[in-house]
């Protein structure tokens, strides 16, 4: 009985509050271009009538399509949907990293950086992760707490080695989005995509080898590869399309590489999306040099056009692609809840996955199967990335009006992330350390490279966090700052 | 006020039960020796009027007695301290491992093997885990629970580096308890010992290195060593004292040896437990050798003498020894909860961490904080020793009985392992393979060794389950399969 009232209830409870709605709809008109930047929307009475909701269920919509940047107050004159300040800045151009294969030392500058990047008082621009209030916190512990009637002596022991049975199968089940029709025992579940790719990397390469990488490159992947005693071979990238064939085919011929590892939706740092054919390109490349793939997809879920891309494990037929992913950028950075489809090195990777943490923790694995379960994560995803889209839109358009001519900054089609590539003079480590004085965290461009002389001018921007007063301080500051560099 | 009305309840809540307060009275006087076995206990009536507790208490105490085989009831006659059926067997010898480092391949071995072990249908004697009867299931949940009031937020996003502080403190403060005296900030939290291990692994030594580990070796350890192409140097261990100083120095003026690896307290597989004696020595030698200790505590708060030995750490002077355990054994191995006092390897270790799993998961480690700061971890621990000591005493009574003459049984002081040495020529795969068809899993001596032709004759027992009419059903097929392949 208090089992199906608690289902019962949470069905009624995980659906969008009724201003969310109204501001959906509004949302949605924006976007379709039904209302242009600088049009008058309706007046809160004429709303109200129009919506059948409360005068004040239109103000609290009006109130949150303020706070995602969409729409602007004129006092004594009303709502108004929200116009560019200026044009566009220009992209960033096709990276160029030196062709040869090279160790990697970012660790001890990354460790400066990150360090930095936790510290609760900064406004943390660096670290890519989600505002906790655009993430399903309630619900998630609403399923925590049940695990309390069903399955607690079940989860104080050791889980199965593969993982949570129920969460591979909600894997499996969300895999047909993703372009492949997996199976739950396709899956190994592991602690967030991290865990994940130090496995696949285990698996696949012996210390020495080379592995191609986009450039530039998360900085923890490239520690990983550090970590291991592999050498990173950073491949030309385009910050709209991905990693370059036409680089990676020369690299493939010129030297043994022992595996590619990229991101191809939404890539980190630039963001970048390749395209389905050059997905299938790249998947029927390495399959004809034997190379394995390992695809960290962590950003797929956060496209903000109407469809997903397919994975890169989509095109593969032989088992030669390890997709990584995680809930860390969709649900819960902390529970550290991650999967690989490891492909043809299943067994190896999973051998792995017992010899360096065992299995995957059970309450936090349990909790988001039950949230899948239960239904309304594509819900869920729905209005995170279209807050995250209004989100990285607003912080695009801060630096292009706080930043020193010449920046430019990408355009990504998904994710939560921008690069900025300042004015060529300016130091971004600088940059860095002067933005940490003002209490502000960035990412700075050389650790997103193995040879920490790249991308001295370059850094990340977390577009994770909802645009406010403080938020637009902190981006204030941050382009005088650079203005001081250049 | 409902927190307060929380805490009390909470603090009624996990004192021992009325009928396990006058077991353990008994308990103690079987072991101090004021009750012998074949003794007579008081009738449930004189009991129940000497400690004034009602009949059913009474009652309850010599079931619960019974279940943790101190007593046996003779019917028409009363209760009777339990008398050994047979004299102990003799012990293992100590190791003669062969000398030259070498390659670990046991990983296809394990795998087969462990999988096994996972199995729910089994009688589970391979994997070493206790039993959830054994774990404090009900409190640590009320610990989880409570995190929705208390830190929901907080919990959704990356935790702080170096983890929980909340959880470093209490780490730091029951260090004392180790010998050590040791800071939150000394501590990195990880998921369990065995992801301490592997990061430790990583920080000291390069592929193609050796580390000195004992003989026999967890296999988990071995899996390690081997994923992260390393070589093993097997050291002689005596299953009383642990590893054997003179072999150990001969081995580090003969070779570099980029670590040694050792469970100085209750080793896994043979509960060695190394006398302060012999620490305090290991310490110094590898100090003048400067060589660091990855020393594996997971077994070290399981001891059945009244002392808890010290750690390694706690002779270490110069930060050459790295502190690894975790909660897996005495709280809840689901959690993947463990730890790291990486000494001056801190920060190496740190960045290790990060690039391999970020961070630990934040529910877990929160509610372990909790249960820590909350009290009640020591008296758990208490009752926790006292029926694996039973459980351990019984399974070694019972292999006594069953299994072929010529066996040895190891007579751990601590852990809840037994090492059986069966004749010589008893394959064990052989009869963990006949054990799998009979539904019974064990861990076979060759899993132990880097070289997969060691221990064919010994296996490993898991004695975490109370004794039952089940366990000791499983324990004489298996003595009767071991008997059949004399």
């Amino acid at each position: 009985m208090r089992l199906t009232l608690g289902g019962a209830m949470g069905a009624v409870a995980h659906k969008a509050k009724l201003y969310e709605q109204v501001a959906e709809r509004l949302a949605d008109a924006i976007s379709a271009g039904t209302l242009q930047p600088g049009d008058r929307l309706p007046s809160v009475r004429q709303l109200s009538l129009r919506e059948r909701v409360s005068i004040s269920t239109v103000l609290q919509a009006y109130l949150h399509l303020e706070s995602l940047g969409l729409i602007e107050t004129r006092p004594q004159s009303g709502h108004y949907v929200r116009r560019r300040e200026r044009p566009r800045l220009a992209e960033p151009q096709v990276s160029r990293p030196a062709s040869s294969a090279t160790a990697v030392t970012v660790s001890g500058l990354v460790a400066s950086v990150y360090r930095s990047m936790g510290d609760a008082r900064m406004v943390k621009l660096g670290a890519a992760s989600p505002a906790p209030e655009l993430l399903p916190v309630r619900r998630l512990y609403r399923e925590l707490n049940a695990l309390s009637r069903e399955s607690r002596d079940r989860s104080i022991q050791y889980d199965a080695l593969p993982g949570c049975p129920e969460l591979r199968q909600q894997l499996a089940r969300r895999s047909m989005d993703w372009g492949c029709s997996l199976a739950a025992d396709d899956f190994i579940t592991t602690f967030g995509a991290s865990e994940a790719i130090h496995l696949c990397l285990l698996a696949v390469a012996r210390p020495g080898d080379t592995i191609a990488i986009e450039s530039p490159a998360y900085y923890g992947t490239l520690q990983s590869i550090e970590a291991l005693g592999l050498r990173a071979l950073e491949i030309p990238c385009c910050p709209r399309n991905g990693m370059q064939m036409e680089a990676l085919e020369a690299a493939l011929t010129r030297r043994r590489i022992a595996a590619v590892l990229a991101v191809p939706s939404f890539s980190n740092p630039v963001g970048s999306c390749m395209p389905d054919v050059r997905r299938q390109r790249l998947v029927n490349l390495l399959d004809a040099h034997d190379v394995p793939l390992i695809e960290d997809d962590i950003y797929g879920d956060l496209h903000f056009g109407a469809e997903r891309p397919r994975s890169c494990k989509a095109f593969d037929t032989r088992g030669n692609v390890l997709l990584c992913s995680s809930f860390s950028k969709t649900l819960a950075p902390g529970f550290r809840v991650g999967y690989v489809a490891p492909g043809r090195f299943r067994e190896r990777v999973e051998l792995l996955k017992f010899s360096t943490s065992v299995t995957t923790a059970t309450v936090p694995q349990y909790a988001i199967a039950r949230f899948l379960q239960n239904g309304g994560y594509d819900r869920h995803l729905r209005s995170l990335r279209r807050r995250l889209a209004a989100q990285v839109e607003r912080m695009a358009e801060a630096v292009a009006e706080f930043f020193p001519e010449g920046t430019r900054v990408t355009r990504p089609s998904g994710g939560a992330l921008l690069w900025v590539e300042l004015p060529r003079q300016v130091d971004s480590l600088a940059l860095s350390a002067k933005a940490l004085e003002a209490g502000i965290s960035i990412a700075p461009g050389p650790i997103f490279s193995a040879r920490m002389d790249s991308y001295r001018h370059c850094f990340r921007l977390n577009c994770g966090h909802p645009w406010t007063p403080r938020i637009e301080a902190a981006m204030s500051t941050l382009g005088a700052l650079a203005r001081s560099l250049t």
